[in-house]
């Protein structure tokens, strides 16, 4: 059975890098001294093997070592386990990459909808695709309701909730959520088209399962999900629950200790997401340009048979910058943009420009 | 309604820090810049506030923020994107503590047994307690049984699944924990007492709730959790679906950037750990004695009604440091050792040591 390969950047000083490496792969398999594997079977068929160490510009290494595809026992949780469990408590450790063989990459849900179904269902068929947020949160589902109105006829594509709101006293998931669909609903009849709105499940299981039943209830046509909020397992399991695309949010994914391009690109794509957002370089966070082309990458690039996902470059976008998000991005992109429209004098005027400047930064 | 406080560690010029906290306030609350808080209500009820900057003896500053608990929607996973969501992004931003209303607290889990009820079921009523690990991995159930009695005779309190330990087909969950739990029940027949075995529960929902039938059909008496792995909301849950003790393991919290005596300590008990493994000093692990004080700290120390949480020094533990862990921890502790008994030639012989060394230790 084909091995995954773990790809570690680990500090150490170049004595001490080839101890550690096998430390390592002893760590992420069987978690004990080699002297306690007592079994010959055990020692080479479970058992980490170091592939390669290799000194990087940083002066830090690059560790591949390869892990038994057994011990994920095709289960999300039990996958992530092997590839960063205890590793990820060793400050000097970053999970930057992982290669894994197709058996287990199938048997993760992967995105039913993906880039393609995106404009499929949105009906851009070409350039850039244009996002905006329902926020602050405090606000009642009616004036959220005339937000996404608002919105609409700015000509947006698709009108998230801030991933913030959730079921609050003064914001109910069942309230809001019907009371936003509703306005949509209305505006596809009215126009012929209306942007997808993706209401934000964040909740525990039971909580999600109540959820669910309303966004199907409602006619939702997406949805926003945190999957390190609810946990990857759970957000594989809602997946296979959806019969829309799922637009994944990087809250609480503090993104540095796994490599970003693989926890919200490779992950998240792996379970099933169909767009996936990440701070892009230029706003309030610090990711710079080779961090977000790298993200951008990890979502799109062919990998197997797994469907692409859309990169949604976010955080602290502005509409001038449209035209040189769109020229680094590219035309399969969604660019979401927020606080900076509702800050506006004319919010509608603002998102206007947004919709038009994403229509027309693509030629 | 009471606010909670949130701690945040940040690393940022004098200049800054002013702008850099209110940021912060905003980003953990409505997510826009304040000019598009257009609702007074929003504003003062809302908006997350600065309550205090204070500069750090390590140069950064920590920064008190209140979050409205409204906000939370008295849910765990929602809770955790107030804390540190969207914050968590920023590499210069460390979640370093939480004071929560009891309203909030009295929300969640909590840990129904803590302690006092892992004395009562283990029997030691005063002194430190022992445990030990089934591994490695790759072993079958029959085998893992079979070292689950060398343990049992060797006068230990615990034996958990190592934490790789999952169901694969070399060792099925179903089968291993039948195996494994039959030993159990025979020595206690025998010997009116035998260690606590806590498998590990490891999985998606799906997989997670027919473990659990599991768990109870065969009468275990503990288990073993992950919380990050399998996801905070879903461990939350699980834990008011079972009725034995419940000992959590940090693999995949990558325990850095949130701060690992919120996160090991606070979290975890907050959500019903009665016991929690975490990287002691001295070990495989660069936790230094400082930041296991205050893991153990923030598990024991009296709060709200909140039953204390057993701290688990491990990783890389031995026999030899028994008296000097007991010293630093004191008797309201359990010690877990895994490696380096089963590298012993004599593994037996070394399982006793430890559990006379933990017997002896406190006096």
């Amino acid at each position: 059975m084909p091995w995954i390969t773990a790809h570690y950047r680990v500090e150490s000083s170049a004595d001490e890098i080839e101890a550690f490496a096998q430390t390592l792969a002893l760590e992420q398999s069987v978690e004990v001294p080699l002297a306690a594997v007592r079994d010959g079977w055990i020692a080479e068929h479970i058992v980490g093997k170091v592939r390669s160490i290799a000194p990087r510009a940083d002066g830090a290494f690059d560790v591949a070592i390869a892990l038994a595809t057994a011990t994920t026992g095709w289960d999300v949780a039990q996958t992530i386990n092997m590839l960063f469990g205890n590793a990820s408590l060793h400050a000097a450790v970053q999970l930057a990459d992982v290669e894994l063989p197709l058996s287990l990459v199938t048997a993760f849900p992967r995105p039913r909808f993906g880039i393609a179904g995106l404009r499929a269902r949105t009906g851009v068929v070409a350039g850039p695709l244009a996002c905006v947020a329902l926020k602050p949160q405090g606000m009642p589902p009616r004036e959220l309701a005339k937000l996404y109105r608002l919105f609409a006829q700015a000509g947006v594509d698709v009108v998230k909730d801030d991933h913030g709101i959730a079921d609050q006293s003064y914001s109910r998931f069942a309230e809001r959520v019907a009371a936003v669909q509703q306005v949509a609903d209305e505006v596809r009849r009215a126009t012929g088209r209306a942007p997808l709105y993706a209401p934000s499940l964040v909740g525990s299981p039971v909580a999600l399962s109540e959820r669910l039943r309303i966004v199907r209830d409602e006619g939702v046509s997406m949805v926003l999900i945190a999957p390190a909020l609810i946990g990857m397992p759970v957000f594989a399991e809602l997946i296979m629950k959806l019969d829309v695309p799922v637009l994944a949010h990087p809250a609480y994914t503090g993104a540095t200790r796994v490599a970003a391009p693989l926890l919200l690109g490779k992950f998240f794509r792996l379970l099933g997401a169909d767009a996936t957002i990440f701070p892009s370089f230029g706003g309030r966070f610090a990711f710079d340009r080779k961090m977000c082309g790298a993200i951008a990458t990890a979502a799109r690039a062919p990998w197997h048979d797994v469907a692409a996902t859309l990169p949604v470059p976010a955080g602290g976008m502005t509409v001038e910058r449209v035209p040189e998000l769109v020229d680094f991005y590219g035309p399969d992109t969604m660019l979401l943009i927020g606080g900076s429209i509702l800050a506006a004098d004319d919010v509608a005027a603002r998102a206007r420009a947004f919709a038009n400047a994403v229509k027309g930064a693509f030629r």
